[in-house]
């Protein structure tokens, strides 16, 4: 019986190692020494040196461990040595504790749609404790599938009591990670820096080009040739943040506004499915204003 | 014997015409009435109808008709009356009459190899009377190839003069299009007003993210998932003109500046090649600051 | 006005003409004339002339014409003549009259989810008056939609009973096109002559790569790099119909049969949903065994 | 100054390990001890453990280790012992020595010029002793750029003879790989066992479709939307070597055999250039009839 066939079976047995430390010989060798000492063996691992003068080295491994839930703490505590050895910054995360999402919408659902389509098959290995929007659209299907909707009517005058409330939800709820899919409200930097790192949007276009608001319009009005859209971690600067994953669908001068929306939204359906994909995978770094996605 | 298989044997019977007009009723009857009478065969017809105020149509054709070489001279002053009665601006294009290409290039040569690549084996229907540097780096392989090479040095105080050579050329040598291949040296507006919508430059980025110098080392600093280039006619807003084709290529945190640059240059000299190719064809229109194309 | 406002406003006043003829002149403006004496402005125009000995020619006209649900009789009536003098096979459809589309599913249900979707929001210009299933998986959703769902266990012993019922189905519901969303039985050609041209399937693979059963199996066991999708129209050789569209995704040596299908899905999906969409805007013809697909 | 400035400065003291044994627990930890033992740093890993009975595993290193020339042959000795322990297969290369490459071409040359091209431009690291062709239509270019070119007529009738030829070429030029850049001639058994996993191919369609002669023609026979090519292994069943790489271009009605040809070109030139610069760098590892490839 290989690893693989015991990984489908006991999907409780896998982890997950993520290092960040400054670069220096022997790193790869001491984890690795220490994984098989503490009966994990390594089902995928990526490693990253930074090509500037940083030399950070980064490194993600899954493993499988057998009776890993009653070892994970013991595995942890002893961690402790390595890490301060090498300066490390350093993740264990567990496959058996699904990281917790509420997405945020509001009036267009495809990509809300898509999110919840994947979850329901089985794709996106998450709870989905809450839907926020400032809009009804969503309401139905999202309480059809038995998830709590909660209607928080927005804008920019009562900004303040309306993140009030929305952070005390992402506490309330234990919230890991919030998903803009497609939320049309600025959010000011005392939201953004309670969640660093933790809230990924899309933006329908392929930043930089047409940041801020309706890029379409703007595509349109410049005659590109290419649409796209963008995943990216949220920061204090608008649309400035790690970008996460992009892609793009031709268009030609046929294509008006409302077409071009249209083709966008399939792209930015499947732009944000893969960066929520991966960030629930723990395969995404953030450097600087950069990440390092190990695929 | 099918038109297709006259196509192939008499290309000097080929033809095109181009009309735009504002549009009403009756446009298309019209046209394609005068090309029946004059023994025209269509063998390819793309219309557009602006979608804006102006309320203008596009139309091209291409054509078959025997003898047309014999003919041709008639038709175009058979053509006024219509014209008039429609407030037509047209072009009659025949493939027997080979368009004129002057190809600027600087250090980076693969956009250029790329074309005389496609002319050598026959898919870049063009006379390329001369090929113009400010470098030497392209000057064994144009001339290997029985093409004059002018070595034309250029920098911002001597601009005025460079241009003033590079006209003479251009008026010496007939030429119809003007292909700036990775020419690194910016053309200034009494140049360019000389040739409207006949210069066609690569940009290396996908416009309009990235206009400007130094795109890949942008690129590397916002740290994109996708890099492009853009061909474009030239116009006197640097990197603004009416873009004709884009094209993207995927790339992760492990890129660094030099491999951007690799990676970059295969986009770049597709979305050129496909440029000129168009051009050539007559398949683009330039329609305020955007494209037609007629693919 | 542009008559592209007026598109927008009036839909129930444009209409489309498809024609096939043998090939010779004057053909164009014969049509253009028709439609402009009947005051019908041709918005979109697309032809084709086969480049083989039949000689055949193919032109798709999509117009605008004021009043178009009082005079299309007459319209139609006045075109016996001219498609008499052409020897024209032809069809007018009208924007109003939307088709009537069957959807057919078994156990995997993405392809249909994707096409609800597209018809809830707009995108897919067609009646669904019912749903067919061998199975139950589908049922909630799509009696939630308020679509009548039919469940008709099939299996090889009783084929012939479950087509009687569906060709019965098919006649009370008075449908003009079958879809096949990842329907896993087989149909008989007594079925499948019934609906010459109407029936459009989604085969898992790039074909001709892989026809028949287990195509991602397959894909695997033959060490591909890409795998792929194929939208055709069903004809009674298995998996040799004419193909509408194909795409593919690229996978690689850490794919398996279960994640190659889960990358499958994203592609069937999409291929079968641009299939649906042209046939039903008729800008499909079919040739012998081929499509001509009029964008 | 970190690993990758040095790695730019100093690339002779890179090398690769390949290694595949049995899969269990310590085999990274055993590696990474070994590699950091001998002042070997990883400046990159990828590993793959197989999802079959076989229970194989694979791993690649690349690494940087000062003074490499002069401790290689202690470091391969020094691995035996670990070799031996675990049962496996390895081994060892180093950036210094280029691997040698002959290029087989007939008429068609597209393929060859592109990978002519980047390595002139660098960025294919082998040595070309030698094109062999069947036909005069390289001869040219090849010898302009200083490389010798073997004119070998071939035909059926003569296949035992030119085998033999080019057999004493591949020896007498010590070739490590020999590149088939649309070589229209059939090898024997004889012939392709001698060169096991060292005969790269490029196949001009996306196999298994297509297999065998005139690829375009039965595409354009069968109605594809999309063409591709195929990069593999060249193995006694003719096209059914492991696949190494696979791209498309889509294609509509209005294609014909000449255009798919044109058109296919582009995909065959980069399919083969990608092939060829991983099995340069050691990126691909053949598991029965499949590749595993390290990107």
């Amino acid at each position: 019986m290989s690893i693989y066939t015991q990984y489908y079976r006991n999907k409780e047995n896998i982890g997950r190692l993520l290092v960040k430390c400054p670069d220096k010989p022997g790193i790869v060798a001491a984890l690795s020494k220490f994984l098989f000492e503490h009966g994990a063996d390594i089902m995928e691992s990526s490693q990253y040196s930074s090509d500037d003068p940083s030399r950070m080295f980064y490194i993600r491994f899954e493993f499988y461990c057998e009776g890993l839930l009653s070892k994970r703490k013991q595995m942890e505590e002893d961690f402790q040595e390595l890490a301060k050895n090498f300066k490390m910054d350093f993740t264990f995360t567990y496959n058996e504790t699904k990281k917790r999402s509420a997405i945020f919408v509001s009036k267009e659902i495809h990509c809300l749609l898509e999110l919840l389509w994947e979850w329901q098959s089985g794709d996106l290995e998450t709870d989905i404790p809450l839907v926020i929007s400032n809009h009804k659209e969503a309401q139905e299907i999202v309480e059809s599938l038995g998830i709590p909707f909660y209607y928080i009517p927005a804008n920019k005058d009562i900004r303040k009591e309306v993140e009030a409330k929305q952070v005390e939800l992402m506490y309330k709820y234990k919230i890991d990670v919030i998903i803009l899919a497609r939320y049309m409200q600025i959010l000011t930097p005392k939201f953004v820096e309670k969640f660093p790192n933790k809230i990924i949007n899309i933006h329908h276009s392929f930043l930089p080009a047409f940041i801020g608001a309706h890029p379409y319009e703007r595509a349109y009005e410049r005659g590109v040739k290419l649409i796209g859209a963008t995943s990216h971690y949220v920061t204090n600067d608008l649309d400035e943040g790690p970008i996460i994953d992009q892609d793009i669908e031709r268009v030609d001068h046929r294509d008006n506004v409302p077409t071009l929306k249209k083709i966008g939204q399939q792209v930015e359906r499947r732009v944000l499915a893969r960066a929520v994909k991966w960030h629930l995978q723990d395969r995404i770094i953030v450097k600087d204003n950069k990440t390092i996605v190990f695929h």
